[in-house]
């Protein structure tokens, strides 16, 4: 059973990894935010590589320690590419993180989204509607088949998300990560809340997405609990940081960026958390 | 009829109402500048959500409070997707804005724009050689059949757009924002010269689709009229600000961004204009 | 033959003609770093404009005093888009920039790659990794059948690019630039090795695609070497400048655009490069 310091230990052991290796994490990621996932894989210590068609997800998914999937903005050639790229990415047991991005929206998104419980993403990143979204669709304890998700927003707090959470995990065998005020971080059995962030995340478009890209780099290194954690508290530390040196959302962005590339091991291991059985 | 000090009560309710209850504006928009679109929009106070699928851009064309249609950087399933947008807004009588950027460049972009007549856009967001190119194609007054569009730049005064616009906005029942040195905004009866900016505005890109998106989160919570005007005042505005704290443009986007969120809604309704009848 | 004081006079010359015209550079390029290559060409003085449809890209071919190409992100379109619009450059005699990003992923890269080689671009630029896989794509000297492409990363010295550059210029009768640490800048027959630039250039994503689109800029305005040697020193001069005011890539993004937009003609031509024979 993992203990503070035991995750701690782990967490500073997969950022030391990653600024010492600088693991290429590709991604099929949307067009809206995919400046901003690349550079954050940068800033964390990974290199960033991104693609649409299905070969080269192919090729990306064997080519990278991990891969991000998000779907953002569907291009109609991913009902190719995403259910190859993840098949791939599962037959070869090779870890990818899935952002079930504004699930309930549109009927390609629910069909790809649906094809994937299958293909066991080892990190789900959401908010709680998202969350909560996704294990309906898979029929998984704690998910609602009522949308809540408004767009890309969340309407619900994370911790109506928990259930759903914890059975996603369990049924990938992965971690899930709820993005919110207070964030969890969940491998089924034990449940992290992570502290700290700012209202201007919100602010800013693609912190969630780039949250996920971060935590396929890390999820290059270390398992997909310590991965999703370890994303997550960068992502707090940073943004704490950044909403420190301005009350404004452009500034934000690039203080956030470089608060991101500045947060040692160390520093991401301090960023306050608690755990508990699920 | 609209008066000065009516105006100004209207563009301040406007930004309170956006700033109090985060509205949803969706958008299908170009690539280059769809980041931005997305970070002004939040900072203005709205939500963003892009898509590029039919029905995706249906689904956000009915949960949006407006919607926003660029079309920068056609993909050829756009070929469905606009035109099934653009009905849905106006058989749902559902707001939206139009920017023509860069029409006359290939045989896609003349028959969609061709196609949004009918559909009526509530504001067009456009410089002054796309409005006046515009109005060319749907055969309206102070229109030109000789393009003037230079890829996306203009090489039209804002003044020579004057009739086009007025004609378009007629047409339409809406308004129409022409991009200049000064800016026009018109319903057709009265028209509104709004003042500031910078001309670092034009050595970023983005500039204008930006204040498209930015006008339609406005478009949520007031008229046509009241939503250009207000989004072009907030970016003269954010533009002026931004400009006096540095001379260069990669900082100046940053504090543009900063500017925009910071801008209250007195703020903005004292930006200088001046008003006329048509 | 060309000297130092006869370069440094052309490149002052070409960053005076694009500061004077601003010249309109259309690009066909990925959707990573597309917002940064349209502010970077718009920051060196020039006027940007991306499309993605066939026709779109015969007509900006047509339009620009210059064409980027930058294979990173394709899409299905691009089996139509990329020949038509290179063949049309190459027709016309219009002068145009390759970026074969990520050579060797996926076979619709390898056979648009494979299809260029008739149309000779002007300029090619990449990394040391990238150019040698495109002389063994093209069956020319110093080219390797064995990618050692990573993603988009390159893990070749610029050194060992040599030949296969002086090779890939000597067949298209243009010049080629290899980005590392030292950038190389060869038009066949006279080599530069151009110095500066900064680690975190590699920090952010789309140093390499900007300067590509920036090359293509000062390509409407003099010779395929000058071109791509004035856009490599304005590189290595922003990039050192810009690291000199921050430490971390967030900001140092912000600096480099501002830079960028900052320097002169004759700072340009200051940055240290030496020149040899082939």
């Amino acid at each position: 059973m993992l203990n503070r310091e035991n995750i701690k230990k782990q967490i500073i052991e997969a950022v030391r990894t990653v600024k010492d290796t600088n693991p290429m994490a590709g991604s099929i990621t949307n067009t809206v935010t995919i400046n901003f996932v690349a550079n954050a894989q940068l800033a964390a210590g990974g290199s960033a590589a991104m693609v649409y068609l299905p070969d080269e997800g192919e090729f990306l998914a064997l080519a990278g320690g991990a891969t991000y999937i998000n779907v953002g903005t569907l291009f109609p050639i991913y009902e190719e590419t995403l259910p190859l790229t993840a098949k791939t990415l599962f037959d070869n047991q090779k870890p990818w993180v899935l952002d079930p991005v504004a699930i309930g929206i549109g009927s390609l998104r629910t069909k790809l989204l649906l094809n994937f419980k299958e293909y066991k993403p080892s990190v789900i990143r959401g908010n709680a509607s998202e969350i909560i979204a996704l294990a309906g669709l898979w029929s998984l304890e704690g998910g609602s088949g009522e949308s809540k998700v408004r767009g890309v927003d969340s309407t619900d707090g994370v911790l109506k998300a928990k259930i759903a959470a914890a059975a996603l995990a369990k049924w990938t065998g992965g971690a899930v990560a709820v993005s919110g005020e207070t964030d969890l971080v969940t491998d089924g059995k034990i449940l992290a809340y992570s502290h700290g962030g700012s209202h201007f995340m919100e602010k800013i478009t693609g912190s969630g997405c780039s949250l996920g890209g971060v935590i396929a780099v890390y999820l290059t290194a270390t398992s997909p609990f310590i991965a999703a954690l370890t994303g997550t508290s960068v992502y707090n530390l940073a943004g704490k940081r950044a909403a420190e040196k301005t009350k404004a959302p452009g500034s934000f962005q690039v203080h956030f960026l470089d608060e991101l590339y500045k947060a040692t091991g160390e520093d991401i291991a301090e960023n306050p958390f608690e755990i508990e059985e699920v």
